[in-house]
């Protein structure tokens, strides 16, 4: 298994700030993960107290987002960290980045949650949010356990998660346009199920792109756009 | 105006690096933009050949965005910039990650045309998607016209553009939500023009980020999530 030896550092300030954002950006990430699952549970509710608690919280995540990402370049610019280090400030960099999008993603659901309340509901579709809202938070919060622990094998598994997802969200377009086709007065509100089920697949987008920030993290290498043979490689 | 005075270094070298950098992100935007272009003309022209084109050269965009990343962590680890270097290097990074993501939605789009020509084109949405195309690729020239010129106050004018491109995606969707209302059988067709739409307003929501990334260079402040009276005032 691959693993960060954080602890080879001379400086034990330097040690110090950088497990300071990493904890920083592992509270950002339960915030978010926090904000998906209220989302959720208000479409599935018809909850719109839920809803409105998701926008407010919504600033202060794009808060911590900014302020972390100052810590990020202070610290590059006072410690001038090197290798391993500069990457991990890169990967949180980066990390928050797709933690203050899944934020967003949040915040469109809970928008879609009050359209939906105040149209009545959808007729069709619920079944299938819950389904892949429960993938894309299991994706979600196995992606922050993976950071957590350096665990480069789990990103690994996590990010191969997200084309199940990606299949599941097909599969759930074309159920949810037939229907419409065959009740077209249904449109409008359907159309709000599919931008929420839209918005979960990029949840799992990001969560994904976490995982590919971790390897990036421990191996030095950018997993991205690679070949199947460099991820399933074990080091 | 603000300005960036990047003659002030004491090693060449280092200014070239950077200059370097700066110029593979414009080559990378100017090929992005093409791909936008080449992707919205083969939908409008039912141009399989082009879209299957942007699909190919896609790799490519993939490909510079991992290379120029490198080039930046690489910059900061043998250099260790300070203060505006080190938010040119960080600026340059983040944009090559909104280049990348409008290169996806270029796919997106490709994809889209292709579906669309296979099944004999959609019965409406085309002016909608001439419009909104206008209007993000403008923004995307902009932006990244801007950033050649360290220009602030066109990057905060084109990021005030992105305003009208929601407006005008919000209605777009209206009318074709009600048009798949009177005419069901075209509602897969017509999806694909809404999924072009809804990638269209990403790119310009990609273009308003680069905004914020000059910005962000070129004052050492972070805008995107300030208020506005922070935005309008001039230095």
């Amino acid at each position: 298994m691959d693993k960060l030896h954080l602890d080879q550092h001379i400086s034990r300030q330097f040690n110090e700030d950088l497990e300071q954002i990493k904890t920083q950006m592992l509270e950002m990430g339960g915030l978010v993960e926090k904000q998906v699952n209220d989302a959720v549970t208000a479409i599935e509710n018809s909850d719109s107290g839920l809803a409105e608690h998701v926008l407010e919280v919504e600033v202060n995540i794009d808060e911590m987002e900014m302020e972390i990402d100052e810590a990020c370049t202070s610290l590059i610019a006072l410690r001038q960290p090197a290798a391993s280090d500069l990457r991990m400030v890169l990967a949180v960099s980066k990390t928050i980045r797709d933690l203050e999008r899944i934020g967003d993603e949040a915040q469109k659901i809970a928008k879609m949650s009050i359209s939906l309340t105040e149209s009545g509901g959808a007729p069709k579709g619920y079944v299938e949010i819950r389904h892949i809202a429960n993938g894309v938070r299991k994706m979600l919060n196995d992606a922050l356990d993976a950071f957590t622990r350096f665990d480069v094998e789990a990103a690994l598994d996590t990010r191969k998660a997200d084309k199940q997802i990606d299949l599941d969200y097909k599969s759930a377009l074309r159920e949810l346009m037939t229907y419409m086709m065959e009740d077209p007065r249904s449109i409008t509100r359907v159309m709000n199920i599919l931008w929420t089920l839209r918005s979960l697949e990029r949840v799992g987008d990001h969560a994904k792109n976490i995982c590919e920030h971790l390897v990036y993290l421990v191996r030095g290498k950018d997993i991205r756009h690679g070949h199947k043979g460099d991820l399933e490689k074990s080091d």
